[in-house]
């Protein structure tokens, strides 16, 4: 396995895909399918979980109405086994609250000729 | 090879280390170290580089007197490998200018019973 060239396509639309499905409350659930079951590692605001029932556990537990990722920028680079990091930066917009600068951080690993979520890193930044 | 039990010290560890030379001009231009020129990719504000070489003349490159990285968070997940992915939240203060929030993340590797920068990527957040 070598570094894919096409890592920053896969990178944006994995990002398109992955928000597209959070921001619909009724899409929401299907985020399922990037994660597996051991091999899936999550940090949300330091708290760690492991696995697609313990990850969807957590993501089902957020109790907004809306929810809108709004992306500043996506950094992509190709990992030596075939995958892909993805380092997102944005604006998290939860029902009527002020925006919120967020970063998430994922590895996308090849399985199956498609990819998924192996590391799941999210963090809201505080201003100051 | 497998997680490694103790990456949340890795991860801490490293990152003390790492930001300790970087606020240093004197040691900054020991942070060659921790990178490979074969296999350590950088991204800097969206900026790409492959390599110690490059890496290093890009840190080179900011022309900052006084550097302070002031952390506010550390996630670090073990990677299936051995690595340690490691996520890094915190306030940057160059020279006399207010602090912006920064994110950067590192996906370290073993090797020779120590680590190494495999990946590094770093942006700074703007505020809204």
């Amino acid at each position: 396995m070598a570094l894919n060239p096409n890592y920053e396509q896969i990178g944006k639309t994995f990002v398109q895909q992955y928000y597209q499905l959070m921001d619909d409350s009724t899409q929401r659930p299907n985020v399922a399918n990037f994660y597996t079951e051991q091999k899936s590692l999550m940090s949300f605001e330091g708290q760690q979980m492991m696995g697609r029932t313990k990850i969807m556990e957590k993501i089902q537990s957020l109790t907004f109405q809306k929810i809108q990722h709004i992306i500043t920028a996506i950094d992509a680079q190709p990992t030596f086994d075939g995958g892909v990091l993805v380092a997102v930066l944005g604006q998290l917009k939860t029902d009527d609250d002020p925006p919120h600068t967020f970063n998430q951080v994922f590895i996308l690993k090849p399985a199956n000729d498609s990819f998924y979520v192996e590391h799941d890193c999210f963090r809201l930044a505080l201003h100051v």
